[in-house]
């Protein structure tokens, strides 16, 4: 049983800082870069990826809505064609600093709504397909979703996320809010080991939920991220899959 | 002796359609793609990728200052690291959807005010070259200028365009203005048959400049570019590079 | 019984044109002016303002999800208080304009997706309303939809829309499309005359709709929409209302 | 002699936050209030205008190029027409909110670069006063350059600014930087006393320059901004003109 750590990372903007990447960055294993459309910009995205190349961190592009107004957590109507080339833009443009930095592209995760959209509407995750199928790398979700379904309908390579920092409903659904609040570390990387080694954890309302853990995600904007992410990486040390 | 024809391609954006390029892409050889940053937008770069390769049309990256208001056509002070990132990022974005397609990308032009910043200041030439040193393609500029100058000292291939339907300085610059205006399809042959044959051209005050034709530009947002791009290559046929 | 005849305006944007509101602007009465947020620009703005005031037309805000790439005809989740500043900002911004051409705000119209929007969210329609209520001017939109209820529980004026070149549901929605097509100026006239003297108009299925028109709106974006809008003045001439 | 005390504010954007405009508001008699054209949105806006007004603050438009994503600090060539309306957009965007909040628009101030070029550049300042002369208010700038003889000419009220937070030429030029760094309080507040009482400050290399203090501008941006603001505050205290 092995498992990721993965974050994500580059959300600073122009002047803005968002998250302390790093801090956050000796932690993590997988790196999920935004790519411009919710955060970043191209000379973050360059940062970005020298930083986690630094701590031999993999790559990922962490696409998103075209919503910087809105951090990319605002749900929007796109087609699915569109919605599809919107994606291949964003991974091309991060694959292009990938490429100045001679690593290779690891992964892909939708961002905010993105994600959230693709757990329940089939035409976006067919959208996220259209773009990843071209990159045979695997594809960040939640387990269970349509999500899920329709990469593995589509021959994708699936990797089912556990949210060390984020609540779940009673059906296994995240609770996505526009801005994260702190987390408490210890019970952070408790609930990382419980899921990892008995594929549990529990709803906001203290239902059991089923869980399959390829990797964990750590939030970077949380007020306390660099501690959560220590303390999920010291308790998950044992599980961490080696490159 | 042999001539390429390039055209700025896929200019269009949302619903805003910009010059004519189903006319004119049977006429040209090379097609300059906007990459989202003046013009066009994801579904655009798609489907202009694909209706070049429809045609054997060569597919460059046609990358601009981050000024989609202005069309690329404002002068913007950027730093070198920056302004090279911004241009990595968009032959990246463009690249993702050659890859798509299946082809290579071909050659890079920088766009508007870019361009004319190219040919007088050094740090902006070599932003370029920075970006263009991972791609090992030809970058297409004015000959005599810096840019071309830079290029060559980074090791770049450079090629030299001729423009068919822009006005020349007295000091070789061309006159770029934010609209283009009408201009006469046989006299824009005869200049081009000229400069291909002679390497001469008249300035618009009609003194001799000494030009290097590797490839014409046709502009697409003149308002009868169809009828240039047909009479120019009609008049180069014989000096059309074969692929 | 007495309407007006709008017409949405202003929405080119750079260097892009869409509309030939020169041609409409003579047979319409209330220009409804886009605000920047899915067409236009500050240059747009200033000269659509100048050219509505030149042929005494009335000027009205049309305001938009902030969706450039998307024209605005994307749905966006936004939250209702964001929702109201959006629109706030959008409608100071035109009214900047008016108050340098010495003209008063006239109506305010919600555009596109979130006109959509608003006709069957409360939320959205009170959005609108919280911008509205700080200018005491009428709002267009549907009747007979939570839009209308909405308004009209905020104590705002409301005017009921009649579209000559939509076409309308069963349920006497409206099917509104990405880009419209060309429909015939003759019949659009007849379906406005009918509409305005019977109340009456037939859906896309032939359903007999009743309908209320305080206002007819033509596009500016079907291919004839002068050939339309002038058929459909000639034939309410008599009805227009009188400033 | 009585003086204000000016600072940028709502500079934050998004989910991203820039400035302790909490911390630094309860010291200041004056708000710049960015306009979403290099920082902010209507969010942000509405809740600035409100903060200020409940210190008591007067509210001004604080302007600037269109560059989000440089913040406003890269030099943009533009039109003076083209800058104008822009200029208008903004000014009424803000005073959209301005008029919700029952308060009047007190004061205009150009944003980082556009405030450098109008120091300079006489078309750039005669595109701010183009928009300024609609409002009747002064505009905040640099005693003894171009932007202060093109605003007394075109019979604009002026307020000179002195900076206690950045450094000065021997020219008297402000030192511009995309990011502020720390300054000391102590110092600061001395400089401005200086300024105030002798009309004298030293250049960054000792040269004493003559300088006028209508307002002093404390940024919101430095790392110890509050402290900063409050011991300006305490030292101008006596000097504070009443409103």
């Amino acid at each position: 049983m092995q498992v990721g750590i993965n974050c994500d990372m580059g959300e600073s903007f122009s002047l803005y800082k968002l998250g302390d990447d790093k801090g956050i960055m000796p932690f993590i294993t997988e790196a999920n870069i935004a790519c411009g459309f919710h955060a970043s910009d191209p000379n973050h995205m360059r940062t970005t990826v020298e930083l986690a190349n630094s701590y031999g961190v993999k790559t990922g592009a962490h696409f998103s809505l075209p919503d910087q107004a809105g951090f990319g957590r605002r749900e929007m109507k796109i087609e699915r064609d569109e919605l599809a080339n919107i994606i291949i833009y964003q991974i091309g443009a991060l694959k292009a600093f990938l490429d100045v930095a001679g690593v290779p592209l690891n992964h892909l995760k939708p961002h905010g709504a993105l994600y959230g959209m693709a757990c329940r509407q089939e035409a976006v995750a067919h959208a996220i397909a259209d773009a990843a199928v071209h990159h045979g790398v695997p594809v960040f979700g939640m387990a269970g979703t349509v999500q899920e379904e329709v990469y593995l309908s589509r021959g994708l390579e699936f990797r089912s996320e556990y949210y060390c920092d984020l609540d779940y409903n009673d059906d296994g659904g995240l609770i996505i809010t526009r801005e994260h609040t702190a987390v408490d570390p210890n019970k952070a990387a408790e609930r990382c080991l419980r899921a990892v080694m008995e594929g549990k954890t529990d709803s906001i309302n203290g239902k059991e939920l089923a869980v399959r853990v390829d990797t964990v995600c750590v939030h970077s904007d949380t007020p306390n991220a660099v501690e959560v992410a220590k303390a999920v990486r010291n308790a998950l040390e044992p599980y961490i899959e080696q490159s």
